[in-house]
């Protein structure tokens, strides 16, 4: 198998791409020859070094990919060959409460990820992917499409009537949008960019703010609920937000923390949250039953993750400098061949 | 005003039209010139006398409707003269647990109903309704609305992606149907009429089973969902048809109990619930905060209720009549007049 | 190894102490070697051929024991040599909901049971036993304890001040008692004799009623609540007790499904859960994550199981014929000697 | 009556005794004659005017205190003349989600509060409070004992065998600390004095960390875990301590934000919370159902709030200055004399 690898340190100096022996299934594993692999935000800290300790070289990258099964451990029961599976982003989260060695379990680190031709998977961390999905687009379920829905799901399902306010165009908040709109919430939107509002629309948001022309965005959303706020905020961008994000939600609303893309350390002003019971809740992406709630909303409305762009294997560190940019709507993909 | 009421006993021989004093409002009072109200089974108990002892004549019939607010009282600081308002099915259950003296609350027994052209209620036990929607069409919403609100909504929200299975053609089963589809859920719906399923699938049902054609229905509902069932059941009926729901629902899924129009009487297989962690939840309507939500939907989704027809006040006591037949689709209403 | 197991057939006569080879753990195992284990109504059923196609023998019975990890698969990190463990009800269900195969992952049917000198398990399917423990008392904990466990936890964790009401002395009845009283829940318990009442008081049962001599039990539960019912009653019974749990549950409650010694065919009156709403949930044991939970609570309180005896390995049969005649109090363990 | 007012302004100087006309009470109110009051942070943030706009002079303060019921309106049926009662913090507030206008119904400001020989409340805004206790402890129990029971029961109630830790000794962490005791949690409290370290441990600390001889408590927190951290932190502190409690709390633990006594503006580390799925949840004291849900525990463990001590209802100013010093135990409060 070939892999890019963080072969002795991080940074684009150190990733290579390698050859590496095939992998081979224990009992309870499945073999997957991958076919695309996408980018998340995290993946990025990644590459930067600055993920904390527990994460070091020689390190496959990226957690979000999918394949093909091509062989099974022979305990494997229900996962056939040939079938079109993504490995879930923690090897270690089945459903319920997340385990207390959470961060152990997760692929791009520290477990090597699916940045490579071939990738084993304990078959009960492994998910079937819609059909009406390209490679790309099945890529970006397993962290990106299941934050999305965890998002939505946290500390309760949404309901329909309800509105929700998605900071962002990238890979997560594209997902919350579609599946915001089939669960019958109202969407608002924030973007820079008109280009990006106008797709917004297209997709089905609600109201659009653009917050290079509305620089108070946060009464903007305020005014689009008549004075009371949204009932849930994803706060998808982190520190700069954060504190626009509390004037939005309404008494008794949730925050979702799910993106530090703009800073890690925020800024709380408390009584906000005192006096009128806001829950922050952290979004640590979901686990494999999650992953297979969001895969049955996506095969009973067909919607499809928006793919900003897919390079060639070999260009992988290119996806890394694309997704830098924050210049994309959606996310960046990259295609892996067989080997 | 002028009301419907029993007057000394039960059953149409005791149901009059009589003249009563115009009510007055305390201080948190409202006054509503009622506009029309609508049916439903649990008014022909009560008009057959089988409710209980805690029912009892004189009493003004029928729990749900709406009207126009004609006066406040001195406390009542956020509901105008004009503004159109439903009661809420219980004047006792604010949100949250249902009390204790949950039954104490109800209109249209124990409680004064709103058969009546003029009714007098707490202002927080009052909603604003649609605007979008006919007089006919929001009065079916203190009860039959919640109730299909509800039944989505608990013990969990249903979300996106699941399996809703639905019996019958009331105005209950059609709520649900309409919020379940705008909720992202997938439909199965059960009829015994050509006629009404091909409404049924106008109205967005996914899969529409005939009774009939298909006696052993619960079979046909395990196929539609590949051998698993559905994550939730809408029992509107009642005895007979319990153990077919038993079979129907899936391993970790919930049977709603709402209706018990075919008998009091059920007989449950508890191997199983037991093996496979089944929930029977009762629905007994909501609380105003639920009444809330479901006209935020309603108002978002432009959803409307459907109506069966509509009687003139007169002939209130032919609405009973038609809704025994259970031949109707949908609710059965009362148009009533100014005074 | 040495293990009991059905052979050919159910029943007694079909029992046979057999030998087996040594089982080798694969790369995610572990093998325990089996100290004790302990008795479920469950396991005479199983005893009886009456428990559905899927149950086939060769068997070996039993899903409830501990023991000591004496190898270890490769790739399990957490799980050293010497460690006492009790293998996980479900091999299927390590948290949140459960899953749709969940009875293919029962131990003591369709999978081999625990009544064996050496059993292997996946390491994500075992779970560290407190050292305050006995054998025999650890050995009741991977059903009967997390049973019990469950049926506090669900639908929502009972707080301190709600009243629980326990049918029976049995394991889980005993069990659920003790953890009642350390969450600071009021318990009201049903037994048919005066020493059980005795040793009831003993355990901290608030109230303890003797349905001997009170044959409408179901009156004198409603009247220690001041007439409003339990919060949540422990249906260890089954069809018999049903109707009368029904009557004892307040507005609101639970009645949490547990048990079917008295009888399959549950006749339930409809309209006391309409009104009332009334929530029934089976509990179906629970999820490793359950278990971990009731450890730290037995470790927290010093908690142990009540153990009515231990019979040696070579009388197991006699252990069933003991469970049968329902007289014990607590659990019904076997002693599982080295091989 | 006579009462406790800010006639003209905040401040010590704007504090005066003020005779008004007796209150009457409307049909669905009740009369209370107050006898005890007490005070929370809250309170002080009133007096010195740093309240919001909201709040605004005349205004009689504190919203926590108990009395006893003198007179009572006509449609009120359950609430007899004699029985002792205490309104509940917020007067719209019955159950289930916060209303939107929350904060325009909290006594002490916005509205008129308990400093009063007189008060006239909602007879739905009351609740019946324990006989085992003083005035002065029952007047501890709408702010101080709901806040801490809703912290112990939010997102979901506690469970036996879980940690919490709890930041200072005020009447909030007091009453939280014995709730948990009789619910079975295993409790971690921090203080900064010795003779307060053994009344902690009076009332069942399972440990007590000494913040002045331990600055790095948050370790020593964590190490009292085994390293794991604590299920759930009542932060009553704020902006200081804040960043400690995020070191404490585990992977998917919950901080209750509480308090804001050490500072408004807290600084959140937000990786801290995205790769570990940590919630942070306001408390926001709690609806009347959870002020009853309280009052059954404190009454069935005869649990009593700690009071530090008891003023004069003369030299109310002065519990206001005693409170600031923060050098108490558990609650400072107010006598309040018949008239």
């Amino acid at each position: 198998m070939r892999a890019w690898c963080f072969t002795d340190g991080f940074g684009f100096e150190s990733l290579h791409l390698v050859d590496r022996p095939d992998p081979e299934p224990g009992p309870r594993d499945v073999v997957i020859a991958m076919r695309a692999a996408s980018l998340n935000f995290r993946d990025l800290v990644v590459l930067r070094g600055q993920h904390g300790r527990a994460v070091r070289p020689p390190l496959i990258p990226l957690s979000d990919g999918c394949g093909v099964v091509t062989a099974t451990g022979a305990e494997v029961g229900d996962l056939a060959v040939g079938t079109r599976v993504a490995p879930a982003f923690f090897r270690n989260w089945q459903g319920g409460a997340p385990p207390q060695d959470l961060e152990a379990g997760r692929l791009g680190g520290p477990l090597d990820g699916v940045l490579a031709t071939r990738v084993v998977a304990p078959a009960d961390a492994v998910v079937r992917i819609p059909d009406h999905l390209s490679d790309a687009e099945a890529a970006t379920l397993p962290c990106a499409g299941v934050t999305a829905w965890s998002a939505l799901s946290e500390p309760r399902p949404a309901r329909a009537g309800e509105t929700v306010l998605i900071l962002g165009t990238g890979g997560v908040a594209l997902m919350a949008l579609q599946l915001a709109r089939v669960s019958g919430l109202r969407t608002v939107v924030t973007t820079s960019s008109d280009a990006k509002a106008e797709r917004l629309r297209a997709l089905g948001a609600d109201i659009v703010i653009d917050r290079s022309a509305t620089p108070d965005w946060a009464r903007a959303v305020r005014e689009a609920t008549g004075g009371a706020g949204v009932d849930r905020v994803l706060e998808l961008a982190g520190a700069e937000t954060l504190p626009s994000s509390l004037k939005c939600v309404r008494t008794g609303g949730t925050i979702l923390l799910i993106g530090n893309v703009t800073g890690n350390e925020a800024t709380l002003f408390l009584p906000a949250i005192l006096t009128r019971r806001v829950t922050l809740q952290s979004v640590t992406v979901g686990s494999r039953q999650d992953f297979e709630a969001l895969v049955r909303a996506l095969d009973l409305h067909g919607i499809r993750p928006v793919v900003d762009r897919t390079l060639p294997f070999e260009d992988a560190p290119e996806a890394f400098r694309t997704l830098e940019t924050q210049a994309g709507f959606g996310n960046i993909c990259v295609e892996i061949p067989g080997d």
